[in-house]
């Protein structure tokens, strides 16, 4: 094997963000029901006021606060009620001097009042109202665009739109927004022993788990992938379907093909399409043999094989750009901190992403337990709630370490003003 | 008004869980591609072993162990080359004394053979392979069902379908799983001045927000929502949508009708469908007048319609009864630890949610601020990230408290195993 340098963790990320530049790829414009998940393409200012008109407060009367000043227990001011508001009608009735007109709380005010007296301040006289309270103006009057004014900025491109988000929108009595369109994700997996679930499992060959579980990671950080096929070892083969990836899709990923044995297969694959190689083997473990590509200004990962370092190198380093293709800062998961529940020796050469199961210890503290690769595959598959990260130069983390354990679910968006980019995690 | 005792939140939870009886509606096969963030409905077990086969775990040769016994630099084991076995083939030779049959990793270990010497342990002189180290048996070699044996449970009933979960599936070459159905949602609207967006809006009319938040809240916790329409204030229309909503749908969901002035409405429309009211107003705040009933089995909720209360009461009270009819154990939010930017006063008669917006402050750290509800009811929609729960009780929490801020976004499902359930929270 050549001895070269290979990039470390920063390095990477930041040639992978530099060189693939990645960006919002289009708008499309969807109606409210279907746009939860979506990341906003434009910004939204308000075309009215909210609310559209003023409205009581309480429950009562909409009077001349004038009329009203003095008016006690002893010497209450005697209104003449000349009509009613009814709730989500026009205030058809106008209030005159010493006059009054029955209001709820959310009705329009009428004409001529500015504010309302509490039903609890008056009493009712025939004809008459009498008010014990002097009310002062705009007393129990919400003004038309006190939430809202028209023209007001509401949500801004990059939004990361949520049911509270939605909501606004609707408030200002939009149909549609507009948002930026899901990347096309084109997933092949490699290896000449593979067969996909469903088809007979013939001597010699196993099932393959990265068709799914990359097309499920893809889902889960706003992508819409489509599996494309099995290159069988071969990289003629490979690189025909990495180009039908790139006329498909927006972003290609290829797993297995990297490992030790066949990397040569990956290096021809994509020296035959003329890519840019950005990344090729990072200090990170797992995820050394990755190699990150640019084609047609599109993007080629080639992840590990193994089923729990594939989904924590597509966590690493193809969310980021995903992330971003959909109009997002970023993905990002929530982190528990818990107790190693037993040690952890590092590679000190690279940046160690150490899968971990999670259980409640005797005492109830959180014990996070490395979920050891090597023979299984689909043992350490199942049980990797999260990762923690070990930094190269790490000796050694003893049992009981305190640690963040990054978890796998649920995938956190960060639009453009989210929380999580606050803390700055 | 009359009073009358009201229900404290546990209490309300309990009478709501043990008389509703949420539980899974029925179950669906769905494939594996569209089977993310769904709930196992019934136990998997593995149908084969996997590996199928023995495999060897290195590049090298497939030898007879007891053939290399006392090999070394100096006096190597010479043994007799007798063929190659294909990744993903068959192993067509077999291994007799003093042979061996080159293998690559994750290749079929030929019969005869019962260990790998890596190839940097070997030359290769002629037809024969010259051993410097002596293997022991097992050596390098998978045994098959190593991973997963053939009739062990590998997944369970209620458990959450990640990627991860989904991949493991796949290396069983199943094609399928067998979910819970998702709960269909019916959502009324009650208020005559509400107007859904895209229509024109007449004096005295607001756009309605709920009838969107409320649908959006029920997809982000797993069901699938329908709008039924908009009751005007009048109960015989409210128990009308409410029946039909009983028909199409496995809960309904009304907001608006349970506010002060119209409460009347709410249990005027309940007894007409001759419902069981479980809850009929609840010491917490926001959402007090929460009304929750059963009728024909199903859960009614009536809702305030203040938008941010809405969503508070739908979180509080909706979501653990939605999640339950999903299989799953409940569904929580991610916590985020802040310090109060103003103080708070809260109703120290009722249970507090109090929404907060989070923002980093001039030292970094975060924090919450309450959302003034009043006048706003966009703005504070807007703005709440999440909400701090203040019991019952507490008089008063100063500006900087350090408090605990449960986030709306994104919602995190709780399935059988998963960690937040063993966190306890």
């Amino acid at each position: 094997m050549r001895t070269r340098l290979l990039m470390g963790l920063q390095e990477a990320l930041e040639a992978i963000i530099n060189t693939l530049e990645p960006r919002p790829l289009g708008t499309e414009e969807v109606r409210l029901e279907e746009a939860l998940g979506r990341v906003l393409a434009e910004d939204v200012e308000a075309p009215i006021d909210v609310p559209g008109f003023r409205r009581a407060l309480m429950d009562g009367y909409a009077v001349r606060a004038q009329d009203t000043f003095g008016a006690s227990v002893e010497e209450p001011a005697r209104l003449k009620l000349v009509g009613r508001v009814e709730m989500g009608q026009a205030a058809t009735v106008s209030v005159g001097p010493g006059e009054c007109v029955e209001v709820s709380t959310g009705s329009m005010l009428p004409e001529g009042a500015d504010a309302v007296v509490r039903l609890e301040d008056t009493v009712l006289h025939g004809q008459d109202v009498l008010v014990f309270e002097p009310a002062v103006p705009g007393q129990n009057v919400m003004e038309a665009g006190v939430d809202i004014k028209a023209g007001e900025l509401v949500l801004r491109a990059g939004d990361f739109l949520t049911p509270q988000k939605l909501g606004v929108v609707s408030a200002l009595g939009l149909r549609t927004v507009r948002v930026f369109r899901r990347p096309r994700v084109a997933v092949i997996s490699t290896g000449v022993e593979l067969v996909r679930p469903g088809e007979p499992l013939g001597p010699g060959k196993i099932y393959d788990i990265n068709w799914l579980t990359v097309q499920l990671a893809v889902k889960a950080a706003g992508g819409e992938p489509f599996f494309l096929g099995t290159a069988r070892d071969d990289s003629a083969e490979l690189a025909d379907l990495m180009a039908e990836g790139l006329e498909k899709a927006d972003l290609v990923v290829a797993t297995g093909a990297s490992s030790v044995g066949s990397s040569d297969v990956v290096r021809d694959a994509l020296s035959r399409l003329g890519a840019q190689v950005v990344v090729d083997g990072i200090r990170v473990k797992p995820g050394k043999p990755t190699v990150v590509a640019k084609a047609g200004g599109k993007p080629i990962f080639c992840l590990p094989g193994h089923p729990t370092s594939a989904l924590i190198t597509f966590t690493v380093f193809v969310e980021p750009v995903l992330a971003r293709m959909s109009g997002l800062k970023g993905l990002t998961r929530p982190v528990l901190r818990a107790r190693l529940a037993s040690r952890i020796i590092p590679d000190t050469g690279r940046h160690n992403f150490v899968p971990v199961s999670l259980s409640k210890g005797p005492d109830g503290s959180l014990l996070a337990r490395p979920v050891l690769k090597g023979s299984g595959a689909i043992t350490s598959l199942s049980h990797a709630d999260g990762y923690i990260e070990v930094p190269e130069g790490t000796e050694f983390l003893p049992e009981g370490t305190e640690v963040e354990v990054k978890l796998f679910w649920p995938p956190w968006p960060i639009g453009r003003s989210d929380i999580e980019a606050h803390v700055g995690r």
